[in-house]
C-alpha cells in the first residue's frame, strides 16, 4: 500500500444497495420516456471547447472542466442541451422531425464543494425538437410525461408548476417595463424566499415606481385553482398581443394536461416562475416536492424557439425538461425516502452446494436462471454459519441448498430469509415460490 | 450560426437507430450479469491523479487525460479496474466478499486517432473479488457468463480461449528461462501473426538456445480438443510445482466450463495466450470471433492475486473479464452484423388524431401505453402524406388513426407499415395485434 484510496469530494459513489436502487430509478426513466416515443441518445462527455462554449460567457464558463490534450482545447459537457444542439445541427439531414430524444448522462461543473452539491452529476433530459414549427400539444405532453415518471417512481406529493414567458413579457410590456423585465423576474423569482414586502422594496430600488411595483405584486399574487388563475388573467386580455398569445398557450397546455391524465393537485399555474432569461420563450416548468420546498425545483424546463442557433441557420424550436438525477437521489437518501423493499440484493437466490461434486448445483443454477431468477453460486469452502451470514449481509431473499438427499429425491431445499421458513419442494414449485416474492418486490416503488 | 458543429475524432456518436441497438446491447449485458448475482457499480469518471496513477509508469500513462482544476491534479479513468481497486479498498468494511460487481462505463485513452480506435469508449467489466481467498470455480463461471452473454446477443461463432499463467511460468521454470519469461511470452503471443519460424528466430535473437526454442515451439504447438491438450500437458507433470498447480487449475476450469453448459466449440485451451505480464497470475482468457480473427480479442481477462495492493495491505484476489463494448459495436457495424430487425424505431405506434379535438387520441395513447406499447402522439398540422412519410422514416411498425368514425364505433384503425394491411378493430384486438409483432421483434437478437 502506498496511496490512501479516496473519492473526490462532489462526486457521488454509492454503496451496492443504493446503486441497485439508482439503477432501478434510471430504468424507470428509460422505460417511461420510451413509452412516449423518445429515442435514447448518447453523446461524448468531452467536446471541443470551441463547440461546447459557442454561446460563450456566462456564469457556467468558470465552472467548466477545460484542458488541453496535444493540440486540442477540450471541455467536459456541463449540460445535455448544448450537446443536443450540436447533435441536431450536425446530423440534421439524418434525423426526422419532430425529433424526440431522451438522454441520461453525467455532466460536470466545478462548483464550490458543499454538502449536496455535485461536480459530477447525472441529468436526465427529454426534448422534442421541431423543424421550423412545433405544435403546442408537445408543451402539455412534456409535463404529463414527468407526472408519469414521478408516479412510476413512487413519488406522490409533488407539483409541476407551469407558466408562460409570453404572459410575463406581455405583462411587462403593458407596464412599459419590458427593458427591465429580466431584472424584475429575477427579483420576483425570490418571492417565496424573501416575501412580498422585500420584493417590493427591491423593485423600487431598481427604479420601478411604487404603483407599478404594486401592479407587479398583484399580478404575481394571482393564486387559486388553475381555472381561477386563468380567469383572473382574462382581465388583462386585449392590451398586449404577446400577452394574449401566451394566455392562449397556457390555456391550451392546462386543458391538455388534464386530458393527459395529470390530476389537478399535481400541477398548478404559477405566475412567479420565469426560469432562465435568454433561452426560454414560452411555456416554462418547475417541479416542487410538496413537503420539501426548501430543496427547490427537482425538474425544470420549457419551450425555446431556437435550439441550435450557434451551429446552424435552421430554426429549430423545441420543448424540454431535465431532472437533476444525482441531486434528487441524494435528497431522497437524506430524507430516507428510498424504499429498500424495492430490492437491494444483488441476487434473488444464494445457491449453496452441499456436495463435493458441483455439477448438480451448477446445473440447478442454470435452470433457475432460465426462469429469470438471479442466482449466485457460492462455493467458497467456509463454515455453514459463515455462508448464512454472507447471505444475510447481501440481503438475498432466498438461500437454496442442494445436498445428496435433495439430489436423490429430485427436490430443492429453499429457505426464505425473511420468514425463516424452509421448504423442500420440486423444482417448479420452488420456482413458483421464489417468483411470487420477486413479483411482490417488483411492485414496490423506488420512492416510498 | 458562428461555429461549425463537430464531434471529436475518436469519439463514437451514433445515429438514433444504431443507438437503440446499442441500448439493447447494454441491456442484455446488464440482464445477463445480474442473473449471476453481479451487482451494478458506478464510479466517477474523474479521479485524483495520485489515486488513479498509484501504480505509476507504463504505456498507459502517456495516453491519460490529465489536467488541473483549481489546486487539484485530476485524471479521467482509463479502465474500470483501477477504480474498482480503489472502491474495494475504500469501502472494504461495507462490502461482503466474495464481492461480485459489473460496471459498464466510459473510459478515456488519448490514443493516436485511427479508424476503429476510440479515445472515449465503453468497457463492460465483471469481476469477483475474494477476501484472502477465492475458489477456483469462479474461474470457470466467468467465461461461462461470457458465453451466455454473447449467445443472448446472438453471436454464435466465437471461441473463448483459456490458459493458465502458472503453466507457462512453470514451463519456463523447467527450462531455466523464468527470468526471460516476460519477453518470451510477448514473442510467443505473436505466433498467429508472424508464424513459428519467425518466433524461433526472435527467441534465439533474445538469447534462447536453439534446443530450448524448439522446446518452446513444441509446447505452444500443443493443439487439439481440450482433452487432448490436457493429456499432452500431463507429460510435463511432476517437474515443477507451479506447473502442476496450473495444470490442476486448468483441468478444473475445463471440467466446470462443461458443467456450466459451454459447448466444446465455444471454448478451447490455448497455450499461446498469456495476456498482460505483471497482473494476471492464473487462468487467463481471450475471446475471438471465429470468422474475424483479424479483430483480435473482443473479451479478455483472468485471475489476479492482488487487486488493490496500492491502496490496502489486504490480500484481495479476484477474477474478471472485460468487453471493449464500443470497439465491438463498431466492428459489428462494419461487418453488417447488427440486426435491424431487433427494432430500431423509437416507438411501436405512431398515433395520428384525425379530429380537431385531441382528447380521445390522447386518451387512446394513454391506454396503449398502459399495455406497455410505445406510442408517439403526432399532432403537427401537416398533410397526410407528410405524416406517413414521417412514420416511414422513423420505421415505426404501426400507424394508428383515430377519426370521428372510429370514435363513434369505438374501434381503432391500425396500419401495419410492413405488410400495408389496415384493420379496424376494437381496442383489445388492436393491442393483441401490435403485441404479437413486438414479441417477434423482441425474439430477434441484436447480432445476426
Amino acid at each position: 500500500m502506498n496511496v490512501q484510496p479516496r473519492t473526490l469530494s462532489g462526486f457521488m459513489e454509492l454503496l451496492p444497495g443504493d446503486q441497485i436502487l439508482m439503477e432501478r430509478f434510471m430504468e424507470t426513466l428509460r422505460e417511461t420516456y420510451s413509452l412516449y416515443g423518445f429515442t435514447p441518445l448518447d453523446t461524448p462527455v468531452i467536446e471541443a471547447s470551441e463547440v461546447l462554449l459557442a454561446k460563450g460567457g456566462g456564469e457556467t464558463e468558470k465552472q467548466i472542466y477545460r484542458f488541453t490534450k496535444g493540440d486540442s482545447d477540450l471541455s467536459l459537457r456541463f449540460d445535455l442541451t448544448v450537446p443536443l444542439a450540436k447533435y441536431v445541427a450536425l446530423h440534421y439531414g439524418e434525423l426526422s422531425f419532430p425529433f424526440r430524444r431522451y438522454q441520461i448522462g453525467k455532466v460536470y461543473r466545478g462548483e464550490r464543494a458543499q454538502r449536496g452539491r455535485f461536480r459530477e452529476f447525472y441529468q436526465a433530459d427529454i426534448d422534442i425538437i421541431g423543424d421550423g414549427k412545433l405544435d403546442i400539444v408537445n408543451e402539455a405532453e412534456i409535463p404529463a410525461i414527468i407526472y408519469q415518471t414521478f408516479s412510476r417512481l413512487g413519488l406522490e406529493r409533488f407539483q409541476i408548476r407551469v407558466n408562460n414567458r409570453k404572459i410575463l413579457n406581455g405583462f411587462y410590456d403593458m407596464l412599459g417595463l419590458r427593458e427591465q423585465s429580466g431584472e424584475i423576474m429575477r427579483t420576483v423569482d425570490k418571492l417565496e424566499k424573501i416575501g412580498g414586502d422585500k420584493v417590493r422594496e427591491l423593485l423600487m430600488e431598481a427604479g420601478v415606481s411604487e404603483e407599478k411595483a404594486g401592479e407587479i405584486l398583484r399580478f404575481i399574487g394571482i393564486r387559486g385553482e388553475n381555472s381561477q388563475v386563468l380567469k383572473a388573467l382574462e382581465s388583462y386580455r386585449g392590451k398586449d398581443e404577446l400577452f394574449d398569445q401566451g394566455l392562449e398557450e397556457l390555456g391550451t397546455v392546462v386543458k391538455y394536461l388534464g386530458a393527459f391524465g395529470v390530476p389537478e393537485e399535481n400541477f398548478a399555474v404559477d405566475l412567479t416562475i420565469a426560469r432562465g432569461l435568454d433561452y426560454y420563450t414560452g411555456t416554462v416548468y418547475e417541479t416542487m416536492m410538496t413537503d420539501h420546498p426548501e430543496i427547490g425545483s427537482i425538474c425544470s424546463g420549457g419551450r425555446y424557439d431556437n435550439l441550435a442557433e450557434y451551429y446552424t441557420n435552421k430554426q429549430l424550436p423545441g420543448v424540454g425538461i431535465s431532472i437533476g438525477l444525482t441531486r434528487l437521489f441524494y435528497v431522497l437518501q437524506e430524507q430516507k425516502m428510498l424504499n429498500e423493499e424495492a430490492g437491494t440484493a444483488p441476487a434473488d437466490v444464494l445457491l449453496l452446494p452441499m456436495t463435493e461434486e458441483l455439477g448438480p448445483a451448477i446445473e440447478l443454477g442454470t435452470r433457475l436462471r432460465g426462469e429469470g431468477i438471479r442466482v449466485q453460486l457460492y462455493t467458497e469452502p467456509k463454515k455453514f454459519k459463515a455462508k448464512m451470514n454472507y447471505a444475510d449481509k447481501l440481503g438475498v431473499p432466498f438461500v437454496v441448498f442442494l445436498g445428496e438427499d435433495e439430489i436423490q429425491e429430485e427436490v430443492v431445499s429453499c429457505k426464505d430469509m425473511v420468514s425463516g421458513e424452509q421448504t423442500k419442494l420440486d423444482f417448479s414449485s420452488t420456482v413458483t415460490r421464489v417468483k411470487e416474492r420477486l413479483a411482490a418486490n417488483r411492485r414496490q416503488r423506488v420512492i416510498r
